[in-house]
């Protein structure tokens, strides 16, 4: 991914030179953006509105190989990434600033071809670039994102607002993503055993695509708001729909209990799972980055949301004294768990 | 640095244990942090105030040495960063959130330690954490910030507002950080030759200090808010004065004219270069990471300031074909210049 026809090295650039050549490829979209990539801080002005923010940090080898993660496609996911944090509150996206750390390994080509995915995807979501700031690396990509976004009072939605009885919705499919990068991860030890051995990946292309270049679900917030229904909780689905569901029973206090028949996994996934040997339902319950919501309405907007194709109810809130439980195909209830943090481990 | 008498690993605590274990270190101060570390993003409120952002990310081995930067001042250290490119706007920082990420080097005493340092500046300067994240690296510790602040419409100062005949101001004294880390790097030499020796570093107290614990000057843009003063351009002095200066004059689209026996220079550092044989003023306009602040002000505010001891006059704005120049103390003009972007360099 790092190979081009042409090379520049960024050293010759200077780095302010080459932060004002990145931040060329940006116009701003939304008038709260008051200032630019100019200044050591950015001016915003939201009149009667909440400010939301959010941050994460993205690491070479830990959360992405360049083997086989183009540099356009990573651009394009850290800020769909950063996206879904604001939108997983029920809000919308306007800002990012983006601070790169990169070895000398890294030419301005290949710079522009992260950055291209950046304001791709800036673009897609119309989401303002107002901070651009690139460091050095002793080794590798390092990338760290930091989001504001807006929502209004009334429509804010966080983590602690599920009841007894209400009815837990989950957006999109599941397992998607996760089963893309195994894909790839087969693939790269195939040709690594075997560097004349292209790989065949067509037929795979939603579940690559699901891996390489995720969406936020943008959509399917404007659409809750369409259809006049605001979730009582919400979350985005970033390491897991176990991992989200506990997360809004804990802080809501409640249990869940959702189904295994109910999961939606796209045939795709659930094909390339089966050739792997894998469980779907494992995969989908704790497989990461599908960016999905999920989410609690109440039982009244069952009706305003049950036609929407990109919603699947999956189970209901219980009390918190029922637990967090899956019934499984076969009729058996077993309790939901979320896999742990491992260092070393992709987190 | 990493040493301790009891050490826990990071792996048996799981991630958002260890999370909340160290949110716990925190209380909120501000009235627009609604919301804390507890959600995938922050909830803010500020009426009819300018949202101020900016973000930083720094690399072990390229921005700090754990070999000689205690794990506690690191922490402090990236708050006061993150506080100064608010501060550098005239504005007041509010609330900062840290990514964090660390090999399975670091134990939870240590992150604990960079959690206090991290703390101690945060009630300082009265700044909320309202995020807190952590991940996996494969060498070493990164650490993102991405701080908030606010400043009303006729006080935010950027840096497009010097005019000619304006009068160049500076904050503190300057290159005592770097000389600090030169320090540092030579006793670091000297333990690595002989490890049986250990370094005296005493009557060099505030250098080290300078370098190891910098204090953002929220002070300075208070007692300019106290005298009625607002600064028509202003900038953060972090890569040196002079590049700092030299942006001033770009975005103003104007000269300047300072002076060598101006510059305010520290009596330990200039001590300490002098047994270094380095000059003392290329350090001053190049060093790095001083945090102190170079602004201008209209010639009728000089009465206000003169007798402010934390703030220097050291020359004034010229129109902008007059160059940027440096009067030396042997009355020769030789051009600004500010030093370049090396990867593989601290910058």
């Amino acid at each position: 991914m790092l190979e081009n026809s042409s090379r520049s090295e960024a050293v010759d650039f200077g780095k302010e030179s080459l932060i004002k050549h990145l931040g060329e490829f940006f116009k701003l979209h939304n008038p709260s953006s008051l200032s630019g990539i100019e200044n050591d801080a950015s001016v915003l002005s939201f009149e009667n509105q909440l400010v939301l923010t959010a941050s994460q940090l993205f690491m070479e080898h830990v959360h992405f190989d360049l083997g086989y993660f183009p540099l356009r496609h990573l651009g394009f996911k850290i800020v769909a990434a950063a996206a879904s944090d604001i939108i997983g509150m029920n809000g919308k996206p306007s800002q990012i600033r983006i601070n790169i750390a990169a070895s000398n390994r890294f030419s301005v080509e290949s710079l522009e071809e992260f950055i291209s995915g950046v304001r791709y995807c800036c673009e897609r979501y119309q989401i303002d670039l107002i901070g651009l700031d690139m460091t050095t690396s002793a080794t590798g990509l390092t990338i760290a994102t930091s989001i504001t976004g807006t929502a209004t009072a009334d429509h804010l939605v966080k983590r602690d607002g599920a009841k007894e009885s209400e009815i837990i919705c989950v957006s999109g499919d599941l397992g998607a993503a996760y089963t893309g990068l195994l894909l790839l991860e087969r693939e790269k030890r195939v040709f690594e055993v075997n560097p004349n051995q292209q790989p065949d990946l067509s037929g795979y292309e939603y579940i690559l695509e699901r891996e390489l270049k995720p969406e936020p679900r943008l959509d399917v917030i404007q659409e809750l708001a369409e259809k006049g229904v605001v979730p009582t909780a919400m979350m985005n689905v970033k390491d897991g729909l176990a991992n989200s569901l506990l997360h809004i029973c804990r802080n809501s206090k409640v249990g869940c209990t959702i189904y295994e028949e109910k999961l939606p996994i796209d045939t795709i996934t659930f094909e390339t799972l089966k050739e792997l040997k894998i469980v779907a339902t494992t995969i989908a319950l704790n497989g990461g980055e599908d960016y999905e919501l999920v989410f609690t309405i109440k039982q009244d907007d069952y009706e305003k949301v049950k036609n929407l194709k990109s919603i699947s109810v999956i189970g209901y809130i219980t009390t918190e004294t029922a637990g967090k439980n899956l019934i499984t195909n076969d009729n058996c209830q077993i309790e939901l768990k979320a896999q742990g943090f491992q260092p070393g481990a992709q987190n």
